[in-house]
């Protein structure tokens, strides 16, 4: 019986050490958003494939593991496939193989999230502030330190409107990456309506505006040269796309490419100013409230802030999801150069599920490369406990065994880790291994001596 | 886009009030078992199908999740299907809907532990204790209480060939449940050895071993009696049967059915006696070292627990599962009526993987019923913290909301609950809601008053 050692492609065994890590950050992170007033909710792994294919997701839509039907159902709509394929030439109408599956593995937590929320809300508060932590599968192509399993943690506050969901999300979220140790991050920042203002106030026509935000998001990578060949190579009017790119000009100018390193206190003035400049330009283009609602924010996470980061207006700030309605933020760390969480408003979605809109702001953290950062840099868990073995001899007595673990119980009582082991005839290697695992004391216990 | 509602079918939402009981509940476990040496070790929930119908999961195999291949692969299997179907009668032959799959949702966390020590064993302590907590899914028809998707929480030692092992899982199960204020229960402890000498001794044939132990194991429900009747029905050799009975009947009677509470104490002395019974009548059918080990076990445990309960010898105890090879456990609870915990050892399986035999012993909580029986009994999770709600007028000026937050911060890091809300016009209503969430002090904060 050959079986199989490997995970399956794509997926990894966890080892202690890294298990050590995410258990600490798991414990941190419950014990961090709890204090901003978050509970705890769960959803199954598995979910309706009509819901995960209902156009919410994206391109995950595409990496859905699915669940094979059960029983006569399954054979039922096995039949059915084939029926049709003898009827048919199969190569040319394709095989429905879709109709052999009922469900799939969630690719993320905000569409559990949303059908969690109008499944229950008659039972929770409003505004609910949600704190999800659970693993999420896509089957995409496996790559260095990316899974096709990995844990996702969300929070989420459904049922406020107003900018405080935005300002407690982003506080708590920054409260716990100080926790963790992790400091000089940025939170950039940016409204949906924002984006879109400064296409519409260009000429762009509303239906390029997906695609004009594409190119915009590779600002950082080809800069504002590289984003205006390709504007033009897509074909939009040259007045439009000087026009759009001189609005980001003037920003980028401001202050932030002046050489010197920009303080934290610099980075929240700059961006009021930029904020303000925009909304200038803008006019009617945009509605006052979401400019002065963008500084409010900087303004109160800048001033209550529990870590040591900035945060800062990017204008440039797209996020994929096409979901977004307002406010969007993202965390860049410069020693993983790139982003490590992120979220923003989406009004509309829960609305698909109840009829009834449900205002929504999330703020997700990348889980999986936090814990790979916290390994790189060799992170030590805090009050890990003192480790101390105890060593037996074979075929100890009873009644000195009962002993043994008497003793064990007084010192496990009190915190210590005692790992009670039989004595090895290679005693040396053996306390070598087990000092390797963090124990540092070792007794040893022989049947024919007093203890 | 009608999107569905509920949960798929048998699987749960998990509502705040219990995910602050499974939290708690988490921590607590991943804390007592870390102080007995067990590290937390993770596997992916998708596992080969190979591996999981590989005849180690009993009838659980008939309850997988089938994962549906993907792209090319699915496509080709799904054609070979229709091809394989087109040349024969599809219904005579029936579909091979199995080939279309590749992996499934793990069942238990023992047959992926056992996987994952044989792909990591070079990386892992010798003997290694392993915790382990996470979901499994079985297409169970749905019942009330019991769901297609649960968690497990394991712990296993892998490489330690002796009693120590089964010690140090009873006792730290035992602690834990002790810690989780739950008394009076039992362990009811028996070895799979002793099962077989007894069935030898009376004359059984060993292919009917399987067979007579599932009617041994109804001794609860259907008496000595029904098990005579069931064992005769079967067609066994009365005179075998007769002394079979013998065997137990004389151990039942030795004080267990005396009317009186037993106490624990008792209840290990009685045990003692009567593996010394079992042990001087079966005589050479039973290799001295078992029942000795057994003893051991149970002074050990009795004279070390940290908890509330009982040790007790039966030797009608037979769990399910054909692949324990030792020492068997199980946790009987009165206020459950039930099993909430079990396990033993299974020095085979890990050879299936590498063609080399690790002993290896585990022991299993039933989460998903000590949680029910947590909720039922309107368990407090010690040290909520006290909960301060903040009710903030609509519209505050930047510069009042950074003082706010500044002062939920201060709060916050002094472990205080501060949940930062909008007030609403219905002011009283809001604050009664929020009473029942648990939250005892209010503060209000007015864009025109100092604060």
């Amino acid at each position: 019986m050959a079986m199989k050692k490997k995970p399956v492609t794509g997926m990894k065994d966890i080892l202690p050490r890294e298990m050590e890590i995410r258990d600490y950050a798991i414990g941190l992170i419950k014990e961090t958003y709890k204090t901003f007033g978050f509970t705890s909710v769960e959803t199954p792994a598995v979910e309706h494939i009509e819901n995960l294919s209902s156009n919410q997701g994206g391109e995950n839509e595409k990496l859905i593991f699915k669940v094979m039907k059960r029983g006569d159902k399954l054979l039922s709509a096995a039949n059915k496939m084939v029926e049709g394929a003898k009827s048919g030439d199969a190569n040319e109408i394709g095989l429905d193989v879709g109709s052999l599956s009922d469900s799939g593995l969630r690719y993320d937590l905000t569409l559990p999230l949303s059908r969690y929320y109008s499944n229950n809300a008659n039972d929770l508060p409003s505004p609910f502030k949600a704190l999800q932590m659970g693993n999420v599968w896509r089957a995409d192509r496996p790559q260095r330190g990316r899974y096709r399993q990995f844990m996702q943690c969300d929070i989420d506050i459904l049922g406020e409107p107003g900018i405080i969901a935005e300002i407690e999300l982003i506080l708590a979220t920054t409260t716990l990456l100080g926790k963790l140790d992790f400091s000089n991050f940025t939170i950039r920042i940016n409204d949906r309506r924002i984006l879109k203002a400064m296409a519409a106030y260009s000429g762009f026509a509303e239906e390029d505006y997906d695609t004009v935000f594409i190119i915009l998001d590779k600002m950082d990578k080809i800069g504002l040269d590289g984003v205006k060949e390709e504007l033009l190579k897509e074909g939009y009017a040259a007045e439009t796309v000087e026009k759009y790119l001189g609005l980001y000009e003037k920003l980028v100018g401001n202050g932030e490419e002046s050489g010197a390193a920009v303080s934290a206190d610099d980075k929240a003035k700059i961006s009021i100013e930029n904020i303000k400049s925009i909304k200038d330009t803008l006019g009617d283009h945009l509605d006052a409230e979401v400019s002065d609602n963008l500084s409010t924010i900087i303004t109160s996470v800048e001033g209550a802030k529990a870590a040591d980061f900035g945060i800062s207006f990017d204008p440039t700030l797209v996020r994929g999801m096409s979901y977004y309605t307002g406010p969007i933020f993202e965390i860049s760390m410069d020693e993983y150069g790139g982003s490590v969480g992120g979220g923003g408003r989406y009004d509309e979605m829960i609305g698909k599920f109840t009829g009834q809109a449900t205002p929504a702001v999330g703020f997700s953290i990348g889980f999986e490369r936090i814990v790979m950062l916290l390994l790189e840099n060799n992170f030590q868990v805090p009050g890990a406990g003192s480790r101390k073995a105890y060593l037996v001899e074979k075929n100890m007595p009873a009644e000195k065994m009962q002993k043994i673990m008497a003793l064990a119980k007084q010192e496990r009582d009190a915190g210590t880790i005692v790992n009670v082991s039989i004595m090895k005839k290679n005693k040396k290697f053996q306390k070598e291994k087990m000092k390797e695992e963090g124990y540092t004391e070792f007794v040893e216990f022989f049947s024919d001596r007093e203890f």
